[in-house]
């Protein structure tokens, strides 16, 4: 049983879909997608559950957030196990990716009160109330890399603001798709306020181009992204919220201060998650001379000594896979083509067993037309620099804008540093990986559409609704001219 | 000299324009049109100007517009008069709008800093700090309605937040475009921040399809809001802040209380400003039967005897012509295409000399297929209704949703219609047409793409950049698993 529409698990009638562990190719889920009719009757199940979801009061559907958050308490290791297994994520990781669900809640329901929520005062004897809306029908593109925490993030700030929704996971994690729905219903939630499509693209499309939905809340790669902004073209009216990718740059100052602690910053910034998250440094600044020559040669040793291994592997590993083999020849592909342009390898990723690939790092200083993508894994690009004002510009030169770094002891620098980079998470001796829950998430350029989700989720899930109310129509002794009553 | 970029007046090398008044067809303005050359110096401009004015302090640019908001009172009787003479607004009317325009000023201040601005807090040891930057290069596309107050309502925030601009009136309103800009130059803004291009269609697509500029902030008709959604297909970077249109419900309950108080309100949501407001009422929803009929023949007597007149004449008109002959043949057209579809003209609204319409309200009960079009003049639709319930589904039926309002003294009435109305703006015994300036403003559906302008306008001019900020990198005593040091 596949898909959960209108409160029934059903089976899907599209596409065979499978999902294997990506660290030894066993079969975790198998099922088939959702035809175009099947997505159809999720998003009428969505509708038809939408009166009296929006109708009900803010306490109430948080009262469901509540039961939902006590379920994940209660399962969070086994939510862990499934993350790891689908995604072939070291166990410590998932289980911060668990603990990230149940944060959720209180921070959705506090930016809900403090973005949107419901605010009255009195000016002129009148009531002046704003309230806050429902959207309606919300669709949900979960990603792969956080197919819990990233969707969960989408969900329940729509949730709690009145919205129903139907949820499309990653053709690459079904099972934790399935899994998270299967605790919403254990949650009580009623019928239909959650629906769940698995599938593919032609799944994807049927959702995206259908006109029963109000609003798409997509977590995912810049060129699907991009796609849907032009499948919504002449629909203003229809929330398109994107959170996509980034080419984001970690720049090191001569005055990067003590060199063990620099290299773990840049490890955790760059081969976290196998550096399959959206924050990685992907682009990294490097001084000019012996000092930042110094700093290099530690980064490489480090990175050579980093344990890869499976999620359950004992003692853990720092990361594991990624997410397919096809992902894995994606990076070496990349890594390749880099080298062909004149990049030399400082460590060179190697592929493994199955979806494996070692971290590399690759001086990219000398090719000449640096490609701006996004690489989705552990492959780390050196540019060696001379002067911070040029370091700057060409941590900026990207058509992305999603997160940036500097590490630096020096104020004045710092000072240059954030008022010259264009992004949206800007760290200051951080690795860039570490996203605050109670700040909004998001950046310019291709790396969105300016709908920041995280905190400000809040703002892409309700519509303002301004009321001036009396208790009666008045006729004011001074009236407009012109009239003669 | 038509245009003013980057701090100097130039004359247009594109299509002439004039502007005339509509109430006696007086020459006011005549020029030329900026090219798609003159567009992209302009832009040009903009960009760089933006280098200096986004690194300048918010209270630097506060100063600007503090600068900008004296030079309007010294000069709000000429602000007044000019957009009397332009749209043919009464003088009461329009000096209000200058009013507003000084108003913008404290207001804006304050949503950006409660909306966006900065805020710092200390979490585990790590400065958290939210920031938010501007977007970079804003084109505004303004009104004829309210030419002064509606962009003055997008440059004013842009500017504080630290974007630059090209401003683009409305074709129809190209003096008071020009007088606002005057007076910015006046305030000694520096050269490039602020810059005018002046005309018609084809240099709002050489704006709106110019590379350079990060925005597009406009307030007009749904028709053009729709193309600029489908011109910025595919960059989901660029922000498109889209106010438009309406088809506005105004329900009266049986329970409407005192008949004149009533028809004070009817009218002043219907016919203030000649029914060129985005939020007038344009359909009135009267239940059948005796009480509902002696309303109609009160609003009918008050409206017969409204005062129509030249903005300046004594004693001052309740409204005067609207914008354009066109848009006059516009409204007696729609009128008369519902007389052929079954509608019974309740009071027939009539052609005067130039651009004047008489106010006209119409039975529309009997059309079968009521257009869900914007009627933007003095043209009420009535329908009547059998129940409440029956009124809000009625109400409800229509692609826009930018403002309702119920008439009733009942409680319980208000709290059913405030739960089940789609709309921006919902008021309860107030007329539609009085927003207030401290709540956001805009509705879903075709009225806008849920980017809502004025408390909410500090939204689409900037975006948030979240830092973790450590004085040092860390090497922590808890390391991640797998890395050895």
């Amino acid at each position: 049983m596949t898909h959960w529409i209108a409160g029934k698990w059903l089976s899907g009638e599209g596409a065979s879909l499978c999902s294997k562990t990506p660290y030894d190719a066993s079969i975790l889920w198998e099922g088939k997608g959702a035809t175009a009719q099947q997505v159809a009757s999720a998003v009428a199940a969505a509708r038809a559950a939408l009166v009296d979801w929006r109708q009900s009061t803010f306490a109430e559907r948080e009262a469901y957030v509540s039961a939902f958050v006590d379920v994940v308490k209660q399962n969070k290791e086994h939510i862990a196990q499934t993350i790891a297994q689908e995604t072939g994520k070291p166990l410590w990781e998932t289980r911060n990716e668990a603990a990230a669900m149940v944060g959720k809640a209180t921070i959705s329901a506090q930016a809900y009160h403090e973005r949107t929520g419901e605010h009255a005062k009195t000016v002129n004897g009148n009531q002046v109330v704003l309230r806050h809306r429902p959207l309606g029908v919300m669709a949900v593109f979960g990603p792969y890399n956080f197919p819990c925490h990233l969707p969960n993030g989408h969900i329940i700030p729509a949730l709690l603001a009145g919205n129903t929704i139907v949820f499309k996971p990653s053709e690459q994690t079904p099972l934790c798709g399935e899994l998270m729905v299967r605790l919403w219903q254990q949650a009580g939630l009623p019928d239909g306020v959650l629906n769940l499509v698995q599938g593919a693209k032609e799944t994807g499309i049927a959702l995206a181009e259908s006109k029963g939905i109000d609003g798409l809340l997509f977590t995912g790669s810049a060129q699907t992204g991009q796609l849907l902004h032009r499948q919504f073209a002449g629909q203003p009216g229809k929330m398109l919220a994107l959170e996509m990718g980034g080419n984001n740059p970690l720049v090191v100052s001569n005055h990067y201060g003590d060199v063990e602690a620099t290299v773990y910053t840049i490890v955790q910034s760059a081969f976290l998650s196998a550096g399959q998250r959206c924050t990685c440094a992907r682009r990294l600044y490097v001084p000019e001379g012996a000092h930042g020559d110094a700093l290099l040669e530690r980064l490489i040793e480090v990175t050579q000594r980093l344990v890869m291994g499976t999620p359950f592997a004992e003692p853990a590993p720092f990361m594991g896979p990624l997410i397919s083999q096809a992902a894995a020849k994606h990076i070496l592909h990349a890594q390749a083509k880099l080298q062909s342009q004149g990049a030399s390898a400082l460590l060179e990723a190697q592929q493994g067993s199955h979806a494996f690939v070692s971290p590399g790092i690759i001086d990219v200083t000398k090719v000449a037309d640096l490609p701006d993508e996004e690489y989705f894994g552990p492959l780390l690009q050196v540019i060696r620099y001379q002067t911070l004002p040029q370091a700057v510009d060409l941590a900026n030169d990207t058509r992305f804008g999603l997160s940036a770094g500097l590490i630096s002891t020096e104020d004045k620098e710092w000072e240059f540093f954030i008022t010259h980079i264009r992004a949206g998470i800007v760290n200051r001796n951080r690795a860039l990986t570490g996203a605050s829950s109670d700040a909004p998430f998001g950046g310019p350029g291709d790396s969105g559409n300016l709908r920041p989700s995280a905190y400000y989720a809040a703002d892409y899930c309700a519509y303002p609704m301004a009321s001036m109310e009396g208790a009666c129509t008045v006729l004011p002794e001074q009236k407009s001219p012109g009239l003669s009553f």
